[in-house]
């Protein structure tokens, strides 16, 4: 018998920041109280400080697709054309969203595992000056790609149109100077970089986003970015906030502050850069070679094997959930996450499972081929000692 | 020096079940395994137990407004004709999502504390007979009012409107028959009679309120009833789900079941109807006096005192926050909650508090009168043993 302790190691739900789980105990809290408006007014400040921006962040009770859908109805009207970039199965939410609320669409697609190139976003806006607006991810999840946004917001700030960047696992894993390279609307989720459960997303908007919120005409109401923005100055949210939550973000957001944001995307990219070593060692493929983010890195699965083996072999010996591939990806790839409070040690514990569960399965490697490509890096980059729990 | 507890005593937030709040310390769970959908379907089937429909129950990650709002735009069109029933400050929220997504509305208000009547519905039904919902707040919470929902529903299920019941401090507070009185969207929220924090709300949905989802042309997205339905029934949220709440409102859930939900009910009613004695015997005024809820009690503070007075002084001397009066009634009521985890050692508490804090404000009480009114009912009803902690 041995024990198989149970981690969260998908790429999003992240596994959790300890510290930021027991603030939650605390949320007998009422939401009209100074007590609370301190929480809240640090967790908006912190924000604007870990995203770099001077512009406004608002935040939500919702999943990160509560914001994108908050994006499209209160910047967009009906008719209104845009170009949204798929890339993978969250590019698609873009356009199932946009469609929802009737803008006229240029969907550039591309196949699953490559990138948008900035050459065809700046194409499509030549060929469409009347564009009102640019979607994209900054990391498509479902592939382990990044995109090039800052080389896209070059070409897109020239326009009228804005770029709305669905950020969710490109915060905390990849430089995005928000108002440097003019990203107007950015989009990130508590469970992802910020190390604690779902249920809370939040933007940022720049000046140029705000002026389209003038202009449009779609109906909404609890999605209300004018109306929170007041509430924001005022240290609240325009409805019942989720305070357990919130009271977990002022934690967790004291910690990545700490760190420092461009540590925290540093540290993914390490890890990163080391699975893909790893994997390659082992005769893998890498699935979004030519892209690769630092969110999270999709491996394909041996010829004859179903990535579904891995991920189950992965829960039933090890007590991990990594993740399988999403939609049309499913069986064929398996991904590692990286981003939020991941450490080294998660990774060596990946990477030697890894090599049991290939072996197990027919597909023979020797012991620790993966492992030492991680220490080898390890060992490179480890000359300063490195952060542990604040 | 004296120890003051922090008691959160309001209508919502209302004071925390503590295994609910354990259970969310276990959300490093990923929402697309076998664990999380038995824990969401668990959620669902209480939620239909305890609300006792056999119609379907949809939840989503948002407070109640976003449900408020999500009613509007999977069930109506721009130009319908609704009637908004308004007798407080969340009467005046469906009017202003009404207003938001173009409804043609006949919004019938009375002043605050009262309440519609059954006969003022009908007779707004009898004039506009292509009328397609009623909107109502079961129990009004700005001002401890209930509505008469049963006799509503009786004249609304003879038309073709459908009977849309914001019951979120409604639920646990008051007898509400869904199936039985033709209430055809109840809605309600994880942070009242529910006993966990901000962040879930949820809605029963009859045939009837279905068959206008199906020419509904309002555009969403984020809140789709149709794909929620779908994705409940594979035991999962179409979006990622708030999984910290989640494996709370699951606890809690398992807790009210254990009581019955009719003894919840019971249990508010009694403390309303103890706090309403107490504050007459002490002289003080009842706000909605002729149709007081079970939810909250509003009372009106003495002549020539704020009620912010009353509500700083249970904060500064007993740690305790009790509601103020909300939009034009601040100042004028103070509200003791009754929903949910609440029991009659609170209640004793408050009024010896209140006396204490009446006293020292020059209304002058004999200490205990007001409790022995509690007391006197405690000691009527409590003939068998109350159930305590499951």
């Amino acid at each position: 018998m041995h024990i198989k302790k149970q981690r969260l190691l998908t790429p999003g739900p992240t596994p959790l920041y300890p510290p930021a789980l027991h603030a939650m105990m605390a949320s007998d809290m009422h939401h009209r109280t100074e007590d609370f408006r301190k929480a809240y007014r640090s967790c908006l400040a912190d924000l604007k400080e870990v995203m770099g921006t001077s512009g406004d962040v608002l935040m939500f009770c919702s999943s990160g697709t509560g914001v994108m859908d908050a994006t499209v109805s209160n910047l967009f009207s009906r008719g209104e054309k845009v170009i949204v970039c798929v890339a993978g199965k969250f590019g698609e939410r873009w356009a199932e969203i946009a469609k929802a609320y009737g803008l006229d669409a240029n969907v550039i697609t591309v196949p699953y595992g490559q990138v948008v190139t900035p050459a065809q976003v700046q194409e499509a806006l030549a060929k469409e000056p009347a564009t009102k607006g640019v979607f994209i991810q900054a990391s498509e999840t479902s592939t382990g790609a990044a995109h090039d946004v800052r080389a896209m917001a070059a070409a897109i700030a020239k326009t009228p149109a804005i770029f709305v960047v669905d950020a969710i696992t490109g915060l905390g894993t990849m430089p995005l100077d928000i108002d440097g390279w003019g990203l107007d609307v950015v989009i990130g989720g508590s469970q992802k970089a910020f190390m604690i459960p779902p249920g809370l997303a939040f933007l940022s908007l720049s000046p140029k986003a705000w002026k389209l919120s003038e202009t449009s005409t779609l109906p909404h109401f609890y999605f209300n970015f004018k109306k929170e923005k007041k509430s924001g100055d005022a240290g609240e949210s325009s409805w019942t906030p989720s305070t357990a939550l919130i009271l977990a973000m002022a934690e967790a957001l004291r910690y990545v502050k700490s760190l420092g944001m461009s540590k925290l995307v540093e540290n993914a990219q390490l890890l990163a850069e080391a699975t893909r070593a790893a994997v390659q060692r082992l005769g893998l493929e890498l699935f979004a070679a030519a892209s690769p983010g630092s969110s999270v890195t999709a491996v394909k699965a041996p010829a004859g094997m179903d990535s579904g083996v891995i991920v189950k072999e992965f829960r039933n010996r090890f007590g991990a959930i990594i993740a399988n591939g999403q939609g049309s990806m499913k069986g064929q790839i398996f991904r590692i996450a990286h981003l939020g409070y991941f450490d080294f040690a998660d990774l060596f514990a990946v990477v030697a499972g890894l090599e049991i569960i290939l072996n197990a399965n027919g597909y023979k490697v020797a012991y620790g081929t993966g492992v030492a490509a991680v220490q080898e890096l390890y060992e490179r980059v480890a000359v300063q000692p490195q952060t542990v729990n604040a």
